[in-house]
């Protein structure tokens, strides 16, 4: 089943206590889609500026991602974000944000995104993802994720937004922000009394947490030793996870189970290289082997 | 199989943000021992001063605790420490430490006690923790935790006692300290190579890492949404861990794996009260059926 996201398509400059890239593939609707396409067709909708090198939209293509919905907007350049790791890898400081084209984002979807059955609102403002759900009625799984940002000057649009949505991908310190709450367990029930059905709260290299209907679980992160740069993994955990469920069409509490441990499995390959190297470099096997190590790590 | 236990016993006040505790029991070796109740015999090795109350080691021994090595000195005092927890209930001020009768304590093991199979060192200096080794011969399987006081100085004594141990008990950060490592995969792997059989990392809130010779893994913490006070969850983690061992016997890579289970499991039970009053109202059924749970969370 196609998978719709729509998103941030970035130029990213990062610095980690050991190494240094400028201006290299980012972007959450792009980890996002990378990700999501060793499990499912994914369209792809978002804006660049005529500094965009063509080679990455090839890229993109090489892994049947459509495209169809990529704005390149003459005269305007693209979303910048330049950050930098402190030595425990988990930790980061934003540097320069350079909103650029992704600013005055309005998507408006093409006609094959508009029939969009499973779909993914990635980084952007509520008022965004708002106007994109209006814009995908046939939707039977809606996702979103939010930033800080948001819950400190678009609360209202948020909790417009969570009620409309069925499910959350979040941050360990927004799950804080939103509900007030400290202790992480308590947040994620109070994010679900706020709307959707469930909720994911990501805490990086210490794994997600999950609250559903009838179950509430945390996951670990798959431990791997080569940490090299953390950019991207919450947005390829999420794309593991909603290409799967895509993929799959198991919107049951083991079928979720399994999508989160893809998601972590994904996730644990982008950490180990800058940008997109380290997923450029896998298969659909590597994930099945890796998912089923994951699977006997935490069997007892 | 008795299981020995030699470390601090302790009065201990706490303050979380919402309340506060003076003077309840605590230390190492008492959270260790109480939770390994549930699993085997437990002798305990400690010394208290003469401000001790009888009441405490009635409770011991109401657990079947063998207090015979719990040394009462005239006109000593009690081991005292007194921390205060951040909002997030996981990071800790250590606003006060009188050692009293620990600072001098040098344990003479009983009889029965130099006979033991199975012994975890608890917190204590490493040079102490090297006597305990000496007189207990016949132990077919030594763990000790440590701190990062040790680490910075008797850095040496640690490093002899990590070449006689099978398995050592350490924080992230203390695992980070010890190896100077920031990536705690890697950390784990360096700990192992200084000479104990296994290492387990906690991570507190997290969970913990085991590095073995046969696999590394990490299991999160169980998710309780009722954390009133994180003292002494380290140490009885141990104890269910350990517990676990000396009830089995089984040291093969799935018995260590079941007893990190228990250990975890005892933890989240130490969390949802002060000092070890919610312990005190569990029975090993309370345990074996959030095992059962915490095995149902991480199956997929």
């Amino acid at each position: 089943m196609p998978l719709l996201v729509v998103g941030s398509v970035a130029l990213d400059s990062v610095e980690t206590p050991s190494e240094r890239r400028d201006d290299v593939l980012g972007g959450s609707a792009v980890y996002f889609s990378y990700a999501a396409s060793y499990f499912a067709p994914v369209q792809l909708v978002g804006a660049v500026g005529d500094d965009w090198p063509a080679e990455h939209t090839a890229l993109l293509r090489s892994r049947q991602i459509d495209t169809a919905g990529l704005e390149v907007v003459a005269g305007a350049k693209t979303f910048r974000w330049r950050g930098k790791y402190l030595p425990n890898m988990n930790d980061r400081e934003t540097l320069e944000v350079h909103l650029n084209v992704f600013g005055d984002f309005d998507p408006k979807l093409p006609a094959t995104s508009r029939q969009a059955r499973y779909v993914f609102l990635a980084n952007g403002s509520p008022r965004l993802q708002l106007g994109v759900l209006e814009q995908t009625p046939q939707a039977v799984l809606r996702v979103a994720d939010t930033m800080d940002l948001w819950i400190n000057i678009q609360r209202d649009e948020l909790l417009a937004l969570l009620r409309r949505i069925d499910g959350v991908v979040l941050n360990d310190s927004e799950a804080r922000l939103l509900t007030g709450d400290e202790n992480l367990v308590r947040a994620g029930h109070r994010v679900r009394e706020l709307g959707p059905k469930f909720v994911v709260i990501k805490k990086g290299e210490h794994g997600a947490m999950f609250f559903g209907p009838d179950d509430t679980y945390v996951l670990p992160a798959y431990p791997t030793p080569n940490v090299v740069d953390p950019t991207g993994a919450g947005d390829t955990f999420a794309g593991g996870m909603m290409g799967y469920l895509a993929e799959s069409g198991d919107l049951s509490p083991a079928g979720l189970k399994t999508a989160l441990a893809y998601g972590t499995v994904a996730a644990s390959f982008c950490v180990e290289d800058f940008s997109l190297e380290r997923l450029k470099r896998i298969d659909r096997d590597d994930l099945n082997r890796r998912v089923d190590e994951y699977r006997r790590m935490l069997s007892f």
